[in-house]
């Protein structure tokens, strides 16, 4: 028998990724997003939510593209900072000791010390209640050698990516490997 | 300098999540998605991306409802098998052993061996491309006690989610607890 815990966003896991937008300056910015993911193959796409306070969103409808940075978990520090602040406010960059280089396919900043990195285009704005879901189509995937395996993909092991989990309030890092996937589970075929 | 791996959709971490459903002769489903995420807060929301082609796309548009139910490692087996086959075919549910309860909320069923669920009522679509994001409020959240901390909540280290890794094609485990969120990252403010 299963616990009722009322309606909430208990979901696990979830992403800590780096938003990074150029804001009406043209100061660099970065804010730290849970709420996204992955939607779409064919076109690549990934979601990212944002309240429409924050200052990454009218960075995102302005300049109609967005950065997705993945940090490592040396970088947990830095990514939990920039998820507190404000860019109106503060040169999180600065302060968290970040630094950005323009991309070439969208007006969005790289932040160079995420070792793996989504360059968007904005395709599609969905509003719903407390946040807007921004879909960028992923027009390039960038990531630093030292995340890379032999065969050049990308390592989660070496990424070591962290996965924040809601209700607890934590990072964690990655654990070890379970299985491959469209494999362990072959198995079970033909039963 | 980083280098380029293409347009795709190599961002980690993802979930590995079972949605449930029930197909058009009232037999239960589910299926196995890795894109898709917590996307609002208010209300509580969780969007997962389905292929037009798969069994649990005509259920989910029929039912207007589906559940979200998060497997423990020691499902990865199943939660890979019920990724690669079709409920058009087979009873994945008997296949992989696991077992359903109608949810009081939605026309849908829980997965009883997945710890924790999220029972969602559709509110929104949107296509694009190859997948649809079917977007869930979610109605309530259950969850087994044995993964429940002493205070309430959903113990991580307990719930033992998987993690998919887009590119590398393996599931992991969680790993260690990095730091607090909304606390690791104050040591910079002021600075």
């Amino acid at each position: 028998m299963k616990k009722s815990l009322g309606a909430g966003t208990l979901a696990q896991p979830t992403p800590a990724w780096l938003v990074g937008t150029y804001d009406a300056d043209g100061k660099p910015n970065v804010m730290t997003i849970a709420w996204g993911g992955i939607c779409f193959s064919a076109p690549p796409c990934v979601a990212v939510c944002v309240r429409p306070g924050r200052h990454t969103f009218p960075a995102i409808t302005a300049r109609r593209g967005f950065t997705v940075n993945i940090p490592s978990q040396n970088l947990a520090r830095e990514t939990d900072y920039v998820g507190m602040v404000s860019g109106a406010a503060v040169d999180k960059f600065a302060v968290a000791g970040l630094t950005a280089t323009k991309s070439t396919l969208v007006d969005a900043p790289i932040v160079n010390e995420c070792p793996l990195v989504l360059e968007c285009r904005l395709v599609r704005t969905m509003d719903l209640g407390a946040h807007t879901q921004f879909v960028g189509e992923i027009l390039d995937v960038k990531a630093d050698e030292s995340v890379l395996a032999p065969d050049g993909h990308v390592d989660p092991l070496k990424l070591r990516p962290l996965v924040y989990a809601p209700g607890d309030g934590k990072y964690y890092g990655l654990g070890e490997v379970v299985g491959k996937a469209f494999g362990i589970g072959k198995e079970l075929m033909g039963k």
